[in-house]
């Protein structure tokens, strides 16, 4: 059985695109209709900010990113954009990094599914088409401008909601909203890409579709993060698209396994999470580790050292669980039997080593 | 300004995925309602043709495409359909080459847009959405599964219906299908792809989108036919996948303009004609022209010559005209002083040879 895959059916991509957001909105506005806006605070009062074609009825919502998305955060924004008391909004408009863009996505979803946002953390639990949502990057590399999920910290996991319904409707890829970003986050967050890239292609789930996504992600990260040019944003952007593609029909490994349970304990964020543990990872992926550590050496990336040094054994005992209880991504990098030759003292031992 | 570039939403895409038919309908069938299956008569009585997951009120109906799709075969086509008298079909399968795929996009836009088919060429004049539609080829490089036009000869022109709803709503692609194919009709229709590609990166429109499809797209294309490999099939599947989502942000160029003259002069099908063309067009794509013929002589093919020598003067007027109507493809190749660098008298030269 192969996966019939859904796709954002519409993108616009180019330097200075997000002038045609009112465009590209106006066609889903109803009559006496709203929109919510969805922005990264770090633009609160920023010149992108004052692009945005806000309309009266319209509501800018600044979401805060500093900590990545709780179901918590998304279930008080679903509140509060009922609040506003005048119906469901047209559209959810959002602007901003891998964590708004999966806020958004979460959002749009809960504002027509009942209940809390935990309660649907898993696979294929959404029942209800969300509101039409709209993604517009401000960083490139977690691919959550195109994925079908919206990553989330519960109360008991991180996991995505996974679903055809969290794919955006419209996506809108402007590299000249690259910007600015502050060398690190660029940085960290490109990596996340050419790590699933690495995953995806060393995987035993590959086949010649995502393969095809994948070796053109990981040669224009090559592009941005080993050589110099000066569309870097425009080939970071498309390397961000392809590299989500690239999952359609494989799936990342021991990384981001390990990665979530960095950021589910110690609450470090995604693209960080994802490099401090590839930086360790030479057993798993040789040559793509030796090419990271090219890419930080570049870059004048260090990495903090020792991060799980202070976890107690029950905290260590609770992050190798989150690891490990994410099985497709162990059987997509070592195959059927990767439960013998990943054990818990293996992961452990990676662990102690970050 | 920026297209809004709408994609084909939904793809399954492997070895054997034909078998998942009936389960991809089912969610599009209605309670007594139909599905029409337009497949090339080439399979009529195959073991292919057994495949189709049939419903009782269902047909499958062959078409031909000796010729080129004719505006004129499609109006009867759908003349056809109607007289089923149960009502509009709740899909349109195509199920074929190139050709098969455009008459079944075609038939599913003029089931629901009053007319002829002929009203509708050129840019976006569709304004009723067609009919649900599936398209699954046996052949690969045209584009045709992910492209927003289907190209037709009508009374006066070859051009494309060329609009969003032109777009399949679900494409299938099973590299098995593509076994048996007679070797000329593969090299022909797979260099379709690799000459769009080469005009598509060649070309004054391209950007990074187009890019990064067109050069991996170009890359498989060498694979497919400079190298072996066994999966070949999938390769050159997603080098067609690729190669049509290349033309979204660029243009074809002056070997496509070309062979469309060849196919409405002489009746020239469009893979072999744009090798015609292509293996006279040194002067604009050398080193693609150089690789083209090296694919030729490892696959031993050789070309019909002097397929202009039997033209009219009133004929080759024609032709000429033909050729340079298409705006576009010769601005994509030469730029906006193209009318300059492309007199008559050129396009005369350049068709004398071929």
């Amino acid at each position: 059985m192969y996966r019939n895959f859904a796709i954002v059916p519409r993108i616009i991509f180019g330097r200075g695109s997000f002038n045609q957001l009112n465009d590209v909105l106006q066609e889903n506005r109803s009559s006496g209709g709203f929109m919510i806006f969805l922005l990264d605070d770090v633009f609160a009062g920023s010149e992108l900010e004052k692009r945005i074609p806000v309309h009266a009825a319209d509501h800018i919502v600044h979401v805060n990113v500093d900590d990545e998305p709780k179901t918590s955060y998304i279930d008080a924004l679903v509140e509060q954009i009922n609040g506003f008391d005048n119906g469901l909004p047209d559209a959810i408009i959002g602007i901003g990094g891998g964590s708004t863009l999966d806020i958004a996505k979460a959002v749009s979803l809960l504002l027509t599914n009942p209940g809390s946002s935990a309660d649907y953390q898993g696979w294929d639990l959404i029942e209800i088409p969300g509101i039409y949502k709209v993604g517009i990057p401000t960083l490139s590399g977690t691919g959550a401008e195109i994925s079908r999920t919206t990553i989330l910290t519960g109360p008991e996991k991180k996991l995505g909601i996974n679903s055809d319904y969290t794919l955006y409707d419209q996506i809108m890829l402007d590299p000249e909203l690259l910007d600015g970003v502050p060398k690190d986050q660029w940085f960290y967050t490109g990596m996340d890409c050419y790590i699933h890239d690495v995953e995806s292609l060393a995987g035993t789930y590959i086949n010649e579709f995502s393969k095809a996504y994948g070796e053109k992600s990981l040669e224009l990260c090559r592009q941005v993060f080993l050589e110099d040019h000066q569309d870097g944003a425009d080939k970071l952007m498309m390397a961000s698209y392809f590299g989500g593609m690239s999952i359609a029909y494989s799936q990342v490994g021991a990384c981001h396994a390990l990665s979530y349970g960095l950021s589910f304990l110690l609450g470090i964020h995604h693209g960080i999470g994802c490099c401090i543990a590839f930086n360790h990872l030479e057993e798993f992926y040789p040559e793509g580790v030796a090419e990271f550590k090219q890419m930080m050496e570049r870059h004048d990336i260090s990495l903090p050292e020792n991060v799980t040094a202070g976890l107690s054994d029950t905290q260590m005992e609770h992050m190798i669980g989150v690891a490990l209880a994410l099985e497709p991504l162990w059987d997509n990098c070592l195959g059927k039997n990767w439960r013998e030759l990943m054990p818990v003292s293996r992961v452990r031992a990676l662990y102690e080593r970050m």
